[in-house]
């Protein structure tokens, strides 16, 4: 793969895993300052998409997990334009009922661009196609050793080895 | 990655964008002219597969998401095999009854040849193996811009960047 | 990619067919000696893991279907992180009941080393975090080709050419 589109795609992940971690400083370095995002129920600049996020991830009891498969990346010179599905779970709360519990497929449409050598997001359509309502059979995982305050084992071992 | 695991990883996922776009073009040139696809319903040539899906896939009023996960292929000089996991999501009629909505569980097992420098499959199998009957609780997503006549946010995207 | 990185991916997707397909030698190829995991209702070396799993895998009527997306890896010399997000299907018995039927949200993180030129993992943190009840709405697909003895299309078509 060119290292651009490696650098494309790495970036897609690191925006999953900033968002179900809530590590918003993560999910912000994805776009470049001024992006454009469009999303179910928010459109308008990054810096303000992070803090429309903010409370609804911490007030979640459960979590999100954002999966990613497909995705298909073009570079245009110093553009590109990315397509990623995701299947997008969500759990627990706000209220704890079980319209807290669904998932949502999703395609991320991404234009991105180069500056200064990084590629960063200027604009995305987050297009929702379709929405399951999983209810009282989603929940939780008993015991579970995810956390999203710093503490999960990702956040460990990459403290340890990197 | 190789340039030759590269190419049939980015066939697989074209083949997934020409289904759920319904560019049936797009999907027809994954394959190599006179190639086979075993699906559950249809077993023939390429050429038949694809008006055998046209009006499966226009008369659903609502679409279909064929997220893929794992995808593992092995060059063995101008042969490959690839494995491909896949989430099918269907959702809406063709009677907009729930009997139209539903996930299958599919591993996609490809025969690949290259002919002239371009890699396209010979030969599929569509292994399903596991369906969800997701009845009232999966519907299209309200407002969603999903588009499936060529005017999709990643098709408006392309025609301005690329 | 660098090739490290996509030999990291490729062992978690190897693991992935060694379970769904029960080719324990498989799975165990994806670790060395010794390490350690630590899965829900398991915690100990691989050695004993890998028979932990026989009859949990070998009892069950249906199969599974461990469908990988985001994986995200960062190598440091001989070390690395990487996680993996997952969505397991897991379909048909022991009791063929429909708490059979369920699917899970986990993110393996691996910490793994380079030995020999080779990678494996040394320790793996199956992190489960969310469960879905698929009760009766989950089934096997009538007349499917997926085989777990060997003979499953993918078996057969490498056998016939690599």
């Amino acid at each position: 793969m060119s290292d651009d589109r490696r650098e494309i795609h790495d970036l897609v992940l690191r925006y999953c895993r900033g968002i179900d971690r809530i590590d918003l400083d993560l999910v912000r370095s994805c776009y470049h300052p001024g992006a454009v995002d469009h999303h179910t129920g928010f459109d308008g600049p990054v810096e303000e998409y992070v803090e429309w996020l903010r409370p609804l991830l911490t007030s979640k009891s459960g979590g999100t997990h954002h999966m990613i498969g497909n995705h298909l990346s073009e570079v245009n010179g110093d553009h590109a334009v990315a397509e990623t599905y995701a299947h997008a779970t969500h759990w627990g709360g706000p209220e704890d009922s079980p319209k807290g519990n669904f998932t949502t497929g999703v395609r991320y449409v991404d234009h991105l661009e180069r500056r200064d050598g990084r590629w960063g997001i200027v604009e995305r359509w987050a297009v929702r196609e379709w929405v399951r309502r999983d209810g009282d059979s989603l929940s939780a995982a008993k015991g579970t050793l995810a956390r999203r305050d710093g503490t999960d084992p990702i956040d460990n071992l990459r403290a340890q080895v990197l």
